[in-house]
């Protein structure tokens, strides 16, 4: 197993995965919204080939890997936005990938990865151990692990999207409400907006890196952890990478209910006329909800659109 | 009440629109699409600030009033989307604004359209003739009347969608597929893209463009017209301003069914994450049903996406 994780991710870094995106995605739309009267923006990051802000982690993680480790390929551990990301980028780099999800994943995601080229490996997401699982691959097949979140070019890749606001917006923002499941994309937009508040947005019960956060060290979530429609969202903790990177230095986490997500991607229907599936709405149920403060220069992140259809029709026909 | 239509519509005056619109609204994304192998574009027109190109020609009308002009306020007839064009560029020019509206057009359009401010008087869709209703207003208040396709500026205004398309393009694209109503748009787009095939797409038994083309006059809309799911394709007959345009210019129509538009609508969920409504969907529908060739310059109109919740959900659910 080649060690990723032996550098710490740095601002250049994001800057160069924000040259390398550009070069094969155009930047992705910065809308206007109005939230309680305040004119805002959404990073539509939905709109990505893949529906979702991973493609541009997994795109510079794997555009950086040596000719010997493209040809031994790539392991990835994913509930299915990283897996298609990973997969876009292996088929464009002609990299073989082995992505491993949970078997409760939603079809949509399983099925897209699937065709994309990769291979899919399931695992039971309570009883295995996800890591483990792709660390058995790796040793007996050899090639690299690309992390989810904990690793410097995913998080990199991931900032560039900071970059590109700053670009469409003509300034920093003042803040960058995102989503946040292991800390990948969160750590990323720290050191891509150096002015930027970083507002990190975790479901009821799965803010591992809020948790984090506040306590200084690495939390584990609950056995008994409530149920989130946020399948996006649901690491079991962060790594010690992204800690160092958001403690001190992102604002204190926030936490969204499941209703207050539905709300979100109702509001992203009707307002927005975007497809948001519930991990992708959590920034913005937050920032309707008024758990975290909007200004003129605040960017509210859209990570993902794969939704499942029929909780998707649910969720819209509810508003009816 | 002032006679609009008193000009031809020009390719300089789509370009002059262009100009002014770019001014105030950013270029709606050009999305990549595969459709039957093909990789093709679409022109996302639904994230416009109102969900549709209209806001296009209304402004391009608007900004051309006379002070006088303004003072006396404008009236529109409109299923929803040109009510609402209107209605933004009323109240961002300061402008009253009356909109006839059919008493069934979804409550969605109608809220969207009170929401922007414009006043709005309803009619029987096939009792009353929606234009007598306009004329009666005029009569009575005064006010211009901001047809919503028979008028050389609205024409102009939407035709500045093809001036983006070829920028973001470098190039003319070699076809462009639109949903058609009374052919506002279509028209717009065959002067803005001289080089470019412009397919029509009209709902089945509302094809009142594609059969005056065919026949060289206009043709009205028959008593017994089956119904359609697309509220905003349904006009009772083209006018001769653009079935000037068209006629020996655009390629013959094509009529699609609600069944192929709700299966192109699942397609805009499901692989581009965008929400559209019925019948903005109709040119994709096309595309999908094999209805009209598909190229790698092809060009896909996705002309709105205020969706009607229930309905929406109902579509997307089925395909669960």
């Amino acid at each position: 197993m080649i060690q990723a994780d032996v550098r710490m991710p740095t601002r250049e870094g994001v800057i160069a995965a924000a040259a390398s995106v550009a070069g094969i995605l155009p930047p992705t739309p910065l809308l206007p919204v109005e939230i309680g009267g305040v004119r805002a923006w959404v990073k539509a990051e939905t709109l990505q080939p893949i529906g979702s802000f991973k493609i541009r982690g997994a795109w510079w993680r794997l555009s950086n890997l040596s000719e010997e480790e493209r040809r031994a390929g790539v392991v990835a551990v994913s509930s299915g936005n990283h897996a298609q990301g990973v997969a876009w980028s292996a088929r464009r780099l002609g990299v073989r990938a082995i992505i491993v999800m949970p078997h409760d994943a939603p079809q949509v995601k399983l099925d897209n990865t699937r065709e994309l080229g990769a291979e899919v490996v399931l695992y039971q997401r309570t009883a295995e151990d996800r890591d483990a699982v792709a660390a058995g691959l790796i040793a007996e097949g050899g090639g690299t692990l690309v992390h989810a979140f904990g690793d410097p070019w995913v998080i990199e890749g991931q900032g560039s999207a900071a970059i590109e606001i700053a670009a469409q917006l003509g300034r920093s923002p003042s803040r960058i409400v995102a989503c946040c499941g292991g800390g990948g994309l969160t750590a990323g937009l720290a050191l891509g907006a150096p002015e930027a508040k970083v507002h990190p947005v975790e479901p009821v019960g799965w803010d591992m890196v809020g948790q984090a956060m506040a306590k200084g060290e690495l939390v584990h979530a609950a056995p008994d952890a409530p149920k989130t429609i946020c399948d996006a969202l649901q690491p079991n903790v962060t790594k010690a990478l992204n800690l160092g990177l958001l403690k001190g230095r992102a604002e204190p986490g926030v936490t969204v209910t499941d209703d207050e997500v539905r709300a979100a991607q109702r509001f992203a229907f009707a307002a927005l006329r975007l497809v948001v599936e519930p991990g992708g709405a959590a920034a913005l149920a937050a920032a309707l909800a008024g758990k975290v403060p909007v200004d003129v220069d605040t960017v509210i992140m859209l990570t993902g659109g794969n939704a499942d259809p029929a909780a998707y029709a649910a969720t819209i026909g509810a508003s009816a």
